[in-house]
């Protein structure tokens, strides 16, 4: 069916919507009785709440799609992750945390090695500690500040990463990566992908901008070149005050999905992925907001490792911080995952996530345990992630009615 | 949700994913007990499978649309029915397994009677025996062999169906039906639909074509004149292996199914509805393919008759035949259905068929049996057949993942 623009159905009734997202709690059955690590897991309160809420499964980007952190969380936020990418760049800039801003162009930029002719002998420049590389960056930060009237900012990431953003008027991001993909030549010039005008002067720029500090660097063992990838502009989308009417924040301890929330307008709270702190910090901020977006990292983080026991052990905390949230009196409480990171897996998957609304309009399903084996005959069914933010609404009673 | 296009995501990891299709294996709860073919016969090895693996329903085109067999397996293959038709001269090319090449346009081609003013007495001519329509063919394929520079290639179908292909350089298929569609009046003559050139050749071809045809046939008594319907070339569309990276085989019997299979890139394995045999196909060639595609037919045929003690017989006959399948260690094996074929109803119905999937990487969904009842609460939910592909992709470790 063709999906209804929501800005003309939104409407303010003061209530509050709480997203807590349990990063990657999706798993799969493993073990002798076939049990989830949710399944596994003691949680006396998300297991209450979705005996008198409602629940399901939500995929998060398509069936058999992969989520990264960025499209996960865009389709909780109500934003379809495939009509809202995120350029490489942009991605990078959001993920360590840089004050990104409208009209920024950043790329990923890899130290490489390069021989006396300038040609590339090593394209992660032996993959240098990251301790190294912060040093090769501050140089470069102090070398290159400004071209043509463009600011040059520069941020360490890991080892031989690290990123660039270009701030200044008139810039575009349609320019070709400088990575050849290849050793035994040198790095390619930044070219304009056509003859905007954006794009023709951010190439040039570009190329001044990284010669100079491959000039300033030219001095290093390794790496004393750089290739640049990804180039984009910080993503303007229509925020979720615009498109749904609701003042928007995150708690969020990693830079990345505080930087992705923010590109939909969300404002930061403080956070350090301490959940009690976060919790805290979403109480201390709740007058001020309509929707709150609290991440949970560590169920991620252990199903990465492969460690079902570690991922059980970070459920039940996570568990056990929903009464503080319930205090709050929430008129909407969702419990929910960007992704699934199974940890047989070791590592993000396509496989639906449980979800658990709660809200007094919900309709009981009977589901007495949050998992996902009861999510599966759930009342929300199984849906794409990008419907959670309509039902969000209309549990919140911020939907008007469509047509009389 | 927008849907993405697999292209950039598809690795090739050395897996393999075989799907096996019982043709018209839904059913329609009948009898006392309320069930299904599928759910009275005896699968031990289906049910097994479903216990370890993850079930679902997949609606093969939408709700409440009757696939023909095309449609029903294009689904399967990820290639949406309703974006990629086939003509109705190609689907009958492809049904009689003829050699239907890229740039060849082909007619469906019906036998009528006409008085000797030409008028149409009969349009179906007394619908002849296939084996009078056979000779009638065979004469015109003698006397009718090229015409402009273009090829004409004629196969009897059934009673008075045939077929014509016309075979040459420049042809289009933008040509309207010769058939009056009444009685009483002559068949009209083939006309371009619009003014493109190669319309306008092939009408002009076609209506020379179909005149020395009847001309070698007016001394006939009923199949005296031929009516042209759906003039079509070849689809040519992208393959497996260029949308999804895979080197695809199809086992199957019947013309119809491997000619689908072919459109989108298969290659013909030697196969002739015994299912052991056809297994023994699938299994010589086991190196050489990523991606198998074996037909089971018996099952639609029985459900066409009416006769659910011999669909259900054809069920257990295709169960018997999944260890010889296992044996071949399928990174994912899918057991499916094209479309649902209820005995009660005597042909193939709109109702979502049973899936399963076997795979490491299956969510357990507490299905004990394969069935439709017990796949309506599976861990795949319902769905369109579509996004089968894109769940055995991802099952087989072929999806990279979608954004950082």
């Amino acid at each position: 069916m063709a999906s209804l623009d929501l800005r003309h159905l939104v409407q303010d009734n003061g209530s509050k919507i709480l997203l807590f997202v349990w990063d990657g709690l999706g798993g799969i059955g493993a073990g002798p009785d076939g049990r989830t690590e949710l399944e596994a897991a003691r949680t006396p309160n998300a297991d209450r709440l979705a005996a008198q809420g409602t629940c399901g499964l939500l995929e998060p980007v398509g069936p058999g799609i992969t989520p990264g952190s960025g499209p996960g969380h865009l389709g909780l936020f109500g934003y379809d992750p495939v009509e809202y990418p995120i350029g490489r760049g942009a991605l990078e800039a959001v993920g360590v945390g840089f004050d990104f801003r409208a009209g920024d162009v950043a790329a990923r930029l890899n130290f490489c090695t390069r021989d006396a002719a300038g040609r590339i002998t090593d394209r992660r420049a032996g993959r240098i500690p990251t301790e190294e590389s912060k040093v090769v960056v501050a140089r470069i930060a102090e070398a290159v500040r400004e071209v043509d009237g463009v600011e040059a900012l520069w941020a360490p990431v890991k080892e031989h990463r690290a990123l660039l953003v270009l701030r200044g008027e008139g810039l575009g991001d349609g320019v070709e990566d400088t990575d050849p993909q290849k050793e035994g030549v040198p790095p390619v010039e930044p070219r304009a992908r056509d003859e905007a005008k954006a794009n023709v002067r951010t190439a040039r720029v570009a190329a001044k901008v990284l010669a100079r500090a491959m000039d300033a660097i030219r001095g290093e063992a390794k790496a004393n070149g750089i290739l640049a990838r990804g180039f984009a502009l910080r993503p303007t989308w229509p925020t979720m005050r615009e498109r749904f009417g609701l003042r928007a924040a995150v708690a969020a301890g990693t830079p990345m999905y505080r930087g992705v929330a923010r590109l939909v307008g969300m404002e930061p709270l403080e956070a350090t992925n301490d959940v009690a702190k976060d919790v805290a910090s979403v109480a201390a901020a709740w007058d001020r907001y309509d929707f709150f977006f609290l991440h949970y990292k560590h169920t991620d983080k252990a199903g990465e490792d492969g460690n079902f026991e570690a991922k059980v052990h970070y459920i039940e905390e996570a568990d056990a911080a929903l009464p503080a949230l319930e205090r709050l009196r929430p008129d909407v409480l969702i419990v929910t995952a960007d992704h699934s990171t199974p940890s047989a897996m070791k590592g993000h998957s396509w496989h639906p996530v449980p979800v658990l609304l709660s809200a007094k309009t919900a309709r009981r399903d009977g589901a007495a345990k949050f998992g996902e084996s009861a999510c599966r005959t759930g009342g929300l069914g199984l849906r794409p992630s990008t419907h959670l933010m309509p039902l969000a609404l209309a549990h919140a009673g911020r939907l008007a009615k469509f047509g009389a």
